[in-house]
Parts: C-alpha cells; structure tokens; sequence
C-alpha cells in the first residue's frame, strides 16, 4: 500500500493513513529508524476534540510585522489559490506575537480546494466556526486578533521549522489529539509500512493484557511497551 | 440598535450583542479604528466549550498576600452584592500564585443578581459545577486552592488592566471560543455598529468560497479575509 | 467511614471519597488544618472532560535520559506488574523532556490490576483511547513520542515531589477537573470526614445564595464562601 | 551579640550581620530551623558586582496599572520620607509590566536617610548611577522605562510577599551575590547566633579540604558540605 | 543641537546624543510625548558592563531556518558591506533558536566601516572578543553556536518589530545599561532636545536630596521622581 | 598534539586546548562535522567575567527529593573523593527546584583533587567564595539554599543529558564567556585538530578585515564569517 511518486497525494493513500495509523505509532517507528526529533512541540494542539489528519504539507513561513505591509496577505493569497487536494498548510509562525494566521474563511477556501487541514505552528481564530465545520486545524492557541499588520507570510512551498520539526513541502504530516508527526520522505514508504504492521502487534497486546498478563512478559514477547 | 446611556446595561442590548457579533469581528474593527490593543492574552479561555458572555465590566483587583486578611474577601463581598443586571465580572489577579478566585458558589450569587459571566486573568475553582450551571467563566486556569490568605481584593470599581488590556468599569466585553475582547465606551458605538455590518459580509463571502472562489479576487472584491 | 489501616485500599472507600468530595473541598479543609501546599501546580489537566479519581500513590520518579538503556523500563514494569486495587499511579517526571511516560497500553493493563487512575507530572500519550475506555488521568500533557531512551524510570514506592507537592506511597490523592490534591497519611481520617460535613454545607448555601441572599450575610453566618 | 527589641536598627548590629554573615549560611540555619522557604526566587540579583546588604525591610507593595493616577507616587514617597536609618526597602512589584519602581534619585533619597539598601521582586533603573553611588540594590532586572502610569504603590509597611517569601516590616533581610534572605523576627535571635558559629565551622572546614582530605570525612566529622 | 535630515548621521550629532544623555531620560520623554512603548523588553542587555551606543538604526531581520541556503548570509552580507558611518545594526532574530547571529568578525568589519554597536533580539558570540574590542553590543544572550543553517537574515533597511518595538531603518537607537530606547524619527528633534533639559533638572534634584529634603517636595516643586 | 588514549587526561593537553581554542570554534568544527546538538542551553552561564575551563566530564545525576535522605549527599561524596586531575564536574540537575548543588567548600575540595571546574544544569552557591579562588564554575544560576532535602545525586559516571546535550563520562568539555561545548569521544582528536586550523584562519580574516575589505569577499575567499 506504499505510495509511488505519482499516488503520494492520493485521496485513497492518505484516507488509508489517516484512518489505520495514529501519532504515536509513527513516532516510534521513526524512534526505531533514527529519525528522534520528528514530532512538534506539545502546544500544539486541535481546535476541537477528535480532530485528526494526514496529508502533504503545503509550507508557509509568517513573521512578525510592526505595520501593515502595502499589499498584505500576497503570499498567503497565493498558497491558498494553489491548494491541491491531499495538503495541509503548514505554518511556522515566528516572533512571539498574539495574533491569528488563519480562521475560519481560510477554512472554508482551503477545504473547497481539497486540504485535508492545518498545522500551525502559530494561533487560528474561529474556532468556533472550524469547529462547526469539522475542519482539522492544529495550532499553539487561538485569538480573536487578525495577523493583518502583525504578522504577514514571508516564504511559502519552502522547507521551514514548525513545532521545532524540520518540514520540507510534500512531506506527509499525520496529526491527532497525541499531537503532530513529519515524515520525512525519504522514509516514508518504509515507515507507514512498518506502522501498519505495529498497529496490528498493539492490538493483539491489549487483549492479552485484559486478560491480566504480567506486562514483563508481554514486553520480554513482543517488544513493545 | 446603538444605546443611550440609560439602555448600556438592557439585557435586549447585551443579548442582542452576544447573539450577533463574535469577538473576532469586534477584533477586526477595533483594528480598523486604530484601537490595536483590545484583545486578552490568549490564555485567557472558557471554562467549558460554547461558553460565551457579553455584558458591562465590573472590575476588581486583586493581589497575593502572604496571610489571611483580618476581614477577608471585605472588596469581593462589596461588589458581589452590588452586582447589577448586565454586569461581567473582571477581575485581574496579580502576584502569580496559584490559587482561585472565583467559583461555583459566587457563580451562584453572581448569575442569580444577573451577571452574564466572568472573565479573571487569573483562576477559577469549581469548574465542574460552573459547568454545570452553564455560567461562562473564563479564566487563565483552574485550581482547587482557595484565594483565602493567598489572594485579597484590594480595589473594585476602577480601571485595572486584565488580560493586558485596560478595562474602565462599564467596558463593554465579548468573551467567546476565540478570546476576550473590551470595547473601550467612546466608541462603542460606532464598533457594534460597524461589527453588525461586517458579520453580513463575512455571510455573503463564506458562500462565495464555498463555491470555489480565487481568495485573492475575494480580497479584491471584498477587503476581507 | 473513617478507614482502618486494612480498609485503606477498600473499593468502597474510595468509592465514596471519589463519589462524595471534590478537590476544592478538600484543599479548603487541608488549607484549615495548616497543610497549605497539597495542591499540584495546575497545569497537571484531566486528559478528558470529566475524568475523576480517588485512590493510592504508587509512586515513580522518571528522569531524562541520553540514550536508550540496557534494560528499558525495568522498574516501570515492576511498579505496574505490582499494582493493587485501589492503587493510583503518580509518576514525577524530572528534566523537562517532551516524551509520554504513559499510555493507552499501560493503562490497559494498570486498570486489569485495579488501579484507579494515574497522575503525571509529565506527559502521556494515546489520548484517544484512553478516553475510549474512560480511564482517569491527570497529565501536564501529551505527546505522541514514546519514553524510550528520552525518559528512564529510576526509583518506585518512594517519595517523591509530584505536582510541587511531596507524595508517599499510599497517600490519597483526588483529582478531578479543578486540580489534584494529596492528603498526607497521618491527617486522611480528619480531613476525610470534615470534607464530608463542608459538602453538606454548601449544598445549603448554594439554596440560599439561589435565593438572592447577601453573600455578606452568608458568609457571616457560614463562614464559607 | 544578639539584639534586644531596642537596638534591632542599631548600625552596630546591622554591620556586624553584613560584615560576619553571608546569605548562603543564613539560609543552612534557617533550614535546619524548619524554615526552608526564606530564600527568595534566585532572578532577583544584585546590580552591580559585590553589592551586598543587611538591614530591617521598610515593605511596599506595587501593582500594574492603565493609567497614570490623579495623585501618582504617593504612598511611595510616604515610605521614602519615612524611611529610618538601618531600613532595606523591600518592594513586591505585582503584574508582570516591565517598567522600573526603583532609580537613582530615589537611592540618593534613601541613602541621605540611612537606607542600607533595597530588594526589588520588579525592576530598577539608571543601574549605571546607582552603582556608581554604591547603593546595594537587588533587582529582577532594570529597564530604563518609569512606573508612572505603569505600577503605583498600593500599601506600605504591611506584611507582603516579595521573590515569593513572605516579608513583615522589619524583618532582618540579607542580600549578597548568592541572593536574599529573610529572617523571620521570632527567630532573629538564634539564627543570628548559630550562623556566627557555623562561620567559624566552614573555615576550619576549608582549611582541611585545601589539604587533601576526603570530603566523606569532613562531612562525617563536621556534619557541613 | 537638533539635527538637520543632512547631519543626521554626524559623528558630532551622536556623540552629544550618547555622551548627554541615557536611557531613562529618553524613555520619560517619550512617555511625557504619549509614546509609551518605546522601550525594549528588559531582556536585551550589554555583553560587558560600560557598554552604551547611539546611532542610527541599520535594520535586518532573521529567521529560524531547517537547513543551510545555498547562498547563506547573503542579505547579511549585503547590510554589513552598506555599513555608513553612524549606523547601528538593529537585527530581530525570530524563531527561538538558540544560535548566534552577530559574533566578533562581524563587529569587527562594521567597526571599521564606521557603526556604533548592534543590539539584537537575538543571541551574540564571541563575547570575550567583543569586550576586548569595546564595541557595544547588546543581546538577549550569547551561544557559541553560529546562524549557519539556524537563522537567515530574509530582509535588510527594512521595518521590524525588535525586543518588542517597531523600528525603522535610520530611527536613533539609544542603549546603555538600563536598556534599549527608540526614538521615531518624527518626533526625534523635540524628544532630543527635552531630554537635555531635563537631564539638567535631575542634576539639581539629586543635590537637594543629598540634603536631605523631603522627596515630598521635591517631587511637587520639580515635578520629577 | 591529539590525545592518545593516555594522555588524554594530562595537564598539558588539556592546557593547549583551554589555552588555544573557545567555544564558538570548536561548535563551528563540531557543525561542519555534522553534530549539530553539542552547544549547552545559553543560560548555563559562568559565575565570574572570565571563566574558562577545559576538561574531562565527571558525570553526575541530580533530582529533585521532597525530603532529607537517610543517608545525603552519598554518591555526591563519591564522586568528589574520586575526582582525578583533569576531571571538570558536570551534573545534570532535574526537578526545577530552587537550590544550589554546588558551593565553594566543594569547589575547594574539587581544585585540592585536580579538578579543572564545574558545569551545572543546575544552581550553585558560595559564588564570592567561588570567585576568589577563580575555580571556574558554569551553571543556570546562583541560590543561597543548600541542596540537603531538596536535591539528591542518584547517578555518578554515566552519560547524562546536561544543558539538552548528552555527556558521557570523559567527554572532552570546553566552557568560557560564550557558553559550554561537549565534544564526543569518537571525534575528539579531528575535531580539536582542525579547530585549531580554524583560530589560525580568523586571525588572518581579523586582520583583513581591520583593513576596509568587504565581508563579502573575505567570504568567498574564506568560507568563514
């Protein structure tokens, strides 16, 4: 079930990730394969209890602005009219200021465009409104403050850090209420491979423990824990 | 639907506030009147999920203190029997100690004099049973500790900052998903106003993305985002 | 319905303090009776809404580790393989690292041995099921990344500082959605019982205040607010 | 050398505690005393290298606020020009706003009527003045901004709580590069007078050690490390 | 001794400026001209004690970066190559990343092209270096860790936001041991001019409290604290 | 001048390196060799201007502890009775409490033992003591509170996470004004090799630059800025 180059943003590939895996499975098989630092910071959380994705990051970088800029929103206004089904923006949010990148119009536009989400590494605002309509947003807080002169999108479809992670344009990020996960893609297709294999082993595990196990000897059989 | 002086307080007003505006829309206007500052920090949040208040500020001040107080609560006792239909309680707590100002029992008092709410940059008890009695409460956190010996009111009644925003008693205040907001009385009138009109377009402009709309001809067209 | 040293660990012991007391009314009675320090910081949260526990330390204290050990997890599996009825996990996790000590399989089996809860001054992981099967815990948050090798287990059954707060082995802890609160051993009988009369208090005064009564006059008369 | 309640302000005493005592052995003997909590948080820091302190605590208690008062400074300079010979100002700066109570001409003021110093949980300024006057200050950090119309002094000479120790007015307070000290009046008497002989035990200490011996020695002979 | 738009830049002009005046002189000024947030956080300190600079801001803006550019410092490059004898280089560095963006080869170069220090919102190196040479530079910290493939400068002579102040390219920049102070352009030839005058009024009031008078009176007959 | 397995702990190695290279150096070198993570937090800071220490990790393991321990500061006296010349203690202390795990009678012990300094993840005390003797000691702060009932070490001679670096026993460890550097076993002799090729460079770029030259080409020429 490994994506080829061509399927990578599949709707069949990524609802197959979204709907076997969850974060902490491919955590720890990126764990075993090395790759240690692949998930964001704690803060950030869903806007709504339940939310999960998985989908292609489409990267945007947000900085910190003391004025509104002479044509605000260009570069956001120019990912988000080059939305392909299968991403989720992805914004690192940089210079500490309150104020929210994304709402619930952005919502509504990236959804209409086939994204499965978004990840900030920064605040939304709306969440009432994103909540309602089931859209999974992923950020650090929310605000009522606009970004409009306080924050303005410098870079998009660049590599960028958000959540302290590394993420290049089109890596497959999975996002649940354990937190967010960036798989790089040189590993995908041997990671989600040997996730779904551990999904199984975890199943099997919990039922022998209902049945009272001793968790040494679970752990000394299968190796997990 | 602007107030007289005699009608800030009608519960019309504020029902009429709280049901049609939502404090990011009251956000963007505020930005557009220059008034940049208006928004709590961002870990101010409801206590429950749908919480929301509009009402008229009924401010206090409180302070760590290092003993119990000969007369404690004398300030908090004196405002929670003052409290007049419309007003929200907000209340900046300085000091940094970890204990609650508010709870289930003031809550109580507060709702059955017609309190629409309270907003503490500071934390609250009994988060369970405000709950349960559906009375919106937002609050920097929750702790069991009671304020007593730990906490002190010291002024009610006078302009404090909350949240990093001053408050004047008789502020109105929206609190929702979103965050706080305070709308400073010069010119409250002239935001509700303008804050009614932008939620019909918001209305017009959500349908039009839904329908696939360029984001950018949307800003073109509309100025908003 | 004080208990014997051999009814400590007694179901219906704890049923009853987890079925009749809250967390504020026990840290209000700790705070009388000079134990002013009993609450953890509050940023220790239910992992979902409504998660309640009354129970046992069984303590651990974990710290950050380099790499990964010889033999991960021994003392961790002996603490969870010696659980008893009534036991609460309260695990102390030093050195500021964002790794989940616990889990959705840990809990599995934890709850097969009758544990009440756990309580984490660090981070847990799968959320998701561990709300699916309604198992109580406490956690400063969580994180999808998995102990191994980031975070070690090093002493069980001893005393630790969990919270900010010094935690035996077989203290009593509560938790609910306001907080967690632990009652020393040497003062669970007294604080047990007068929680039980404060709870019959209130429930009067919550009738009076819903009667517009003077929350001055109530507290002159009660002396609780 | 203990005081009796008349000379408590004598410089005689002051200088002989500045001069002999250091804050770190202050703090081993009021531990083994049972009062572990009288160090203040370790960010408060003298302003200049070797400044250091021993005097009464002349208490203030400051709180943020939005606008400049009709009568700004006035229980500040209440305290200044009450201020005794033998007088520390000890100052709780509450809000968290970055603006400086403290500066040169208030240090000319105090030291001109005997102040020996000032310990601030807020900040000072014209740091480059006051250690020119060599006027010990202690500080959470400086900032050349004014409190006017950002802190206003709210009570003076109470009991407050100051780097998160509680502090009564005229309590013996000492501060040198490793911090501030409090000691509470009750006590004054014996921890004094056991911290002069316990001086007297480190040095001999030291001498061993410079020699070779194993520490494990010296601490099983010595009972200090 | 107000500046024509031609001599802005004049060594003579800055020179007067650093050598009459300091921080909090300047920042009362503004805050007496309603510019009360021209101070920057408290945070932003010198790299040796003595250090004090103003000039003319040369701004840059840094970034957190995943991975080495191909062209690294090239915009860096760029300003410091256009470096004009009065310029002080003003860098915010957002994306929390500890790693150095100024050092001793860079203070070295601008030196020579005529700068008067740097003041970044970020993190030096070198410190020892740049102590030596007495070139002032103030920084929210040092790392030994260099920008190269942690932070990238992404726009020069433009406006940002640094230690939490808007400033623009060519704004006179004021830093001494209290802190960093902006003075806008529009206002700089009163703010400067006012701040010498009441430099003057300081010096008077600390020799009439070196007296002894009453801060009472003082502060009433000059207005100043 | 590399070590052989030998001498890697003589006086004159460790002297060069101390003497010759800093810590923005050697993280330069450590970079370019792809180890990326060997730079300590930036707030471990010396406790005197001029502190500098080259030499070999004594690894230590501190947490935080809720009460006195039967037998304190067993494996702390262990460690320090075994110190060897060349040794540089560096402990890891866990738990956030405010309390000093080091002091000058330690310091005096360590130094009589040929230790070459200290680092601490952690607090020290005695800081005017420490200073005198100029034993240099880099940690995250200074308290006047002894370590006896709130820090015990748990762990001596293994590999720790210390300032979010992993340090094994023996490690080579260079700490001055910039901050700490670990340099792993495995590439201590290439890495030390070429940063003292590193410091020859930027005497030339020093000198270059001095002269007007563009940074630009120093660049291109160099490959270093």
């Amino acid at each position: 079930m490994t994506p080829t180059s061509q399927d990578r943003y599949s709707a069949d590939y990524l609802d197959r990730v979204a709907g076997s895996l969850y974060s902490s499975v491919l955590s720890d098989i990126l764990d075993e394969a090395g790759h240690r630092q692949q998930v964001m910071r704690c803060d950030l959380r869903p806007l709504y209890p339940g939310a999960k994705l998985a989908g292609r990051a489409a990267t945007a970088l947000a900085v910190a602005v003391a004025e509104v800029p002479r044509q605000p929103y260009e570069l956001l206004m120019d990912l988000l009219d080059g939305i392909r089904p299968g991403d989720v923006v992805v914004a690192a949010v940089q210079g500490g200021v309150q104020a929210a990148l994304w709402g619930e119009l952005l919502s509504t536009h990236a959804r209409t465009r086939g994204a499965r989400g978004a990840v900030l590494d920064g605040l939304s605002r709306d969440s009432w409104g994103i909540e309602e309509m089931k859209f999974p947003v992923f950020a650090a807080g929310v605000s009522p403050a606009d970004s409009r002169g306080r924050l303005e999108v410098i870079a998009i479809r660049q590599p960028i850090l958000a959540g302290g992670v590394p993420v290049a344009d089109g890596d497959l990020v999975l996002a649940d209420e354990d937190g967010v996960v960036v798989v790089p893609a040189a590993i995908e297709e041997e990671v989600v491979s040997r996730a779904l294999q551990k999904v199984a082993s975890e199943n099997v595990i919990r039922d022998v423990l209902r049945q009272g196990a001793s968790i040494r000897k679970v752990f000394e059989e299968h190796g997990i824990l």
